[in-house]
């Protein structure tokens, strides 16, 4: 995807469609939004899809930081998350996401959340996993 | 998206992605693989976000036909679905839907499902609504 | 149950009764009624229940065709799916599926939905299982 | 249904057949079988399913006595519920509530679980209501 | 905890606290409160993991008597489970459990629902375990 | 609670319990730990319902940053998240949230994850609502 080019324009998503889902009543808090723990585990299971293909195998989720709700989800709402890779360690990846909303699936586009995860590669013991070396060149370290 | 050179390949997903997910565990049959009513909510879902885009609001399942299921999901798996408006009635919209998983979230690409669903565009009152006339000339009826 | 004699009366339900549940305020769509995806996953597990005794032992979902929405389901209904075999074939089991409810769990009985769903027998490895004689005369192929 | 001549067999249940369901993975407990507070749940259900109908309107549950588990539920199994009215007062209603299984959905049938549910008949403002003169003949009060 | 000298005011919980979580829409039942069956698994949890602890070990559930529904859980109460052990068998721990809501998360503590429950120990193959004698002299048997 | 006292050993929880619950399989990831996302929605209504309390009403949840996740949960443990009140402002409460497992609802205390979440009062309308002075001196400013 030709991000570079998107990202002049203030309003559009930075990095790629990791997923993509719609918002059910099923999923909101005593005040009638989208539950805030559910915008969370759909960040973060989108950023684990991104962190496994770049890793190559299994991830687990070690931290997230900077986690900003900027505006409620809405019961009808088709809900995008969106992932850019902005730094790989020796056994972590780190990835930007951003979610962001069409209204009742078919209105304004709007950002309302975004965050930083850092997810660790392991092996099937559990255990760190040093990231192959092809994985490495996909991202300048940021 | 352009849908058209991507079908040249026959393992390609026809359509656009209208929804992406993480196969869970607790999504999952006596069996141990992803449930079929859970894959079937699923095409529901997307099929349903890119119909209310097409029509302009709300719409409600009519008719689901040729749902095929041609190989099992895994947990772990990651679920994308793609749809492709077919037809486009007076009050109504059919898409076909096809899901397609990345095994483990970064393997094999492979088609797991299909299916054409057709929704009907309703209003405030929950009654059939006629299309506007912009959304028609989209797609050429089938 | 003396299915033969009920039939005649165009409003009952064909076959016989193989889930009930209650409709509850979890299972909704944005607009409040029963979500299309829930009732389809309610469809596959009666019809899985159904073909599982017909088969004796494991199936799997392998084909939908022919699924009508014919009218909302509310919460607090009784739902009611009934199952009818209509076709034995050398691994697969096909039923006609349809869904009814009570209004309020105690009003009008009405039909909201009907399927026919093909599920076909696997053994322990998940391949194809020819069916036991027995299982077979049990219904004239449609 | 003539229970009467059902209760003659002691591997029979008892009533009518209020819910029928498939028990799935997701409504596990650690140690793999079918969590116990699923089976309250289900067996809520069934209980104010019957309650509405012969109450001719809504109730809520009030109590619950002499819930027994005798045998665990398995991933698999068909789940039945079967309730009978033992007792009418003024606002309420009071059923026998059994869980029988059938193992694998094509084995052996079991009764795994029973309780006694009293549910309270209320009006549009949750006060409790009396339940109407021709509810109450169907059952000689216990 | 020092719950001896908080009995003195009748209207504090009994026991210690085993769960709290808060209620959501989720949770709801067709009118709107939350679904008794809920709060059924609620109380089986909460009994769970203190009987676990009583018993050193793992627990299944085997009766439940005496279930009382005093007031309705509102989505956005903060739900407390507080369990008390009031019986002691050779395999078996018998438990009061007591449901306390505060309103809204924070106005007026409210009891909604009392019950006893009473769990038998089992081994790894799922059989009763008889309890360790250091289990037994925390509580004088009821 | 006399935190400050319990402060001094290393290996105790910081402020109080806001919820306790069970972990159960329905909330697993695809290795058969607990799902990241899952802890998030937990530590985000701990720290609503304590938040809520010391706001003196409605709040939503505004950020989160510092998560780390530490050690994974396992199906059967008894989770429990411990929240401290850090930051007060004019419209926000800040507080540290720390989840701690009992090892199969018995065995060892570990700490397994820990974040900071700001949530912001809101009035009936959902706008920012400035904090009673009352509110205010309960702690001093981080």
């Amino acid at each position: 995807m030709m991000q570079a080019t998107l990202r002049n324009h203030p309003s559009d998503p930075k990095g790629e469609l990791a997923s993509r889902t719609l918002a059910m009543p099923a999923d909101t808090n005593p005040l009638g939004d989208i539950f805030g723990g559910w915008i969370m585990s759909l960040m973060d299971s989108a950023g684990k899809m991104s962190a496994t293909k770049q890793a190559g195998g299994r991830v687990v989720t070690a931290a997230v930081s900077n986690m900003a709700f900027l505006a409620p989800i809405k019961v009808g709402d088709t809900v995008c998350c969106y992932t850019e890779v902005t730094r790989i360690g020796r056994t972590s990846v780190t990835l930007a996401v951003e979610v962001w909303v069409l209204r009742q699936g078919q209105g304004e586009r709007v950002k309302v959340s975004d965050a930083e995860f850092t997810f660790v590669a392991i092996d099937d013991d559990g255990r760190p996993r040093a990231l192959a070396a092809e994985s490495l060149p996909a991202v300048a370290p940021g």
